[in-house]
């Protein structure tokens, strides 16, 4: 299952190019990337309401749903950035192969 | 290199029990949901920065590490509310079976 | 017009408890504070959009109508809480009263 | 009281070319836009988690510092624009004379 990100990359490429009154994938894209921008800040701020109700409802089911949200947009914006997620993949090895507070800082440089 | 996310959580899991004066990440939890769910609002604006440089500069270089940034504090936050990344996965599996317009109602119901 | 957040609150206030299918204000309470912070957060992200255009463009116009909406939701917002604006007002006075870094520590504190 | 946005903007342009060793708001200039703007959005982050917490504790003391913070980096934003607050409260001068649902149409015109 790991490799859903990867596989839904292709869909989001293949769909790019669809017409956008039948794709959603598409009609970001025709809106342009101050739209696929707003829409990462607000599943963004929707994330951080529904783990704020989780931490005292013990439902995951929203956070679960604006999480999914917040990674199918980011995912949507380095496409049309032309920026594969292989690239957030190597910057994120990068930095977990060093520990604790090594990580941090290599991070901050 | 699709399973770094997986990877990533085993270590992530791993550090949060760690010597928060040590490591980012058990800090990360020492100081709570409200702190890591700030870090995701401020990586999320970055993220959106980075891509409003990156449209002028044609720079990736911002844009990754934000991302990257943005991702990592996010599944810091289903360690938090003890969520498996998998969880994530299975609800991105749902969505992009569907085609074009199929897939933002399924989103929305 | 310095007293324009004022006399907005007094309307605000005024068209809580307005029937919801004709008073936008009205709906934003019947929809709840979740709903609210949402608009918080959705007007913020629209602002930082606008102010990275506008620092190209040279025209000022979205980022004084993100700017707006951005205070007319928080003012919103206040009243959902039951808090006056007039509490902003003492705060922002308490910082201003000292200055350079001073004001930054005042915040801080 | 209500004339605290103006003298605060006297303030914050005063301020602005001080040293900025010595000045939060001019060592906000200095590193420039993207800095005042990623503070934005930290400030409706924490602005937000501030009210989910206050919908529950009932306690508004850190809503006000937020909701304070919020405005405050808006503003110091505005005069990095070379904007004027008079501009936001004429634009919200325009929706408020207008009721209920026609403010909203005005907002989205």
């Amino acid at each position: 299952m790991s490799d859903v990100i990867e596989r839904l990359f292709v869909v989001l490429k293949d769909r790019r190019d669809a017409d956008p009154s039948r794709s959603y994938v598409a009609s970001l894209h025709h809106r342009g990337l101050n739209r696929i921008l707003e829409k990462i800040g607000e599943e963004a701020i929707e994330t951080v309401i529904a783990a704020k109700d989780a931490a005292i409802s013990k439902d995951p089911t929203e956070v679960i749903k604006e999480t999914a949200d917040l990674w199918f947009h980011t995912l949507v914006m380095l496409d049309h950035l032309d920026i594969s997620p292989s690239s957030i993949f190597a910057e994120l090895e990068l930095r977990f192969g060093t520990s604790g507070i090594a990580e941090k800082q290599s991070r901050n440089s």
